[in-house]
């Protein structure tokens, strides 16, 4: 999120997860997730880390970008095989940024 | 934060950080903060992981919970001591959320 740094009020999509051991296929599909969000309109970038449990950040200009992006095709299909395949639990959080400070 | 599970709307703190290679102290530092937050009025629990980049997500009743915490006087010296010696940079945005989803 370094090169964005927009300005309070946007939003922010906190997706946390706890993936199976196994998990084929999933890497190859966040690689392509990670592309076409990219070029999402609204889009403003992402922050994630994992071990153990993953946090994947995502920000936004408006709740109707982050709505558009849900339904968007083959993020759905990304989904639903999230569901199917990937993970043990997950939660998606939808959140208005109100404040921000950054240091340095 | 699974044994909370509020309803939205409430708060969000999302903390993202880069930590200098040499941190001496902030593990334990760390350990402290942990205890003390869990007995912080309006606390709600919170989640973390870092690979690089460590992002912290901590969950609150209200808006006046994180004020408090902020001012508590032992997370004001961490406050110091992370921008002295720990934390090559960060961010700390408060957000409200609006929504959430879970699986399963």
């Amino acid at each position: 999120m370094e090169k964005h740094q927009p300005t309070p009020p946007y939003y922010a999509v906190i997706f946390t997860s706890v993936k199976h051991p196994d998990d084929a296929g999933y890497s190859e599909m966040a690689q392509l997730m990670e592309e076409m969000v990219s070029s999402q309109p609204g889009y403003l970038g992402h922050e994630s880390a994992r071990d153990g449990i993953g946090i994947t950040v995502s920000y936004w200009e408006s709740l109707e970008a982050i709505a558009a992006w849900r339904q968007q095709s083959q993020h759905r299909i990304a989904q639903s095989m999230g569901k199917t395949s990937w993970y043990e639990r997950y939660t998606v959080r939808i959140c208005r940024v109100e404040k921000e400070y950054r240091f340095p």
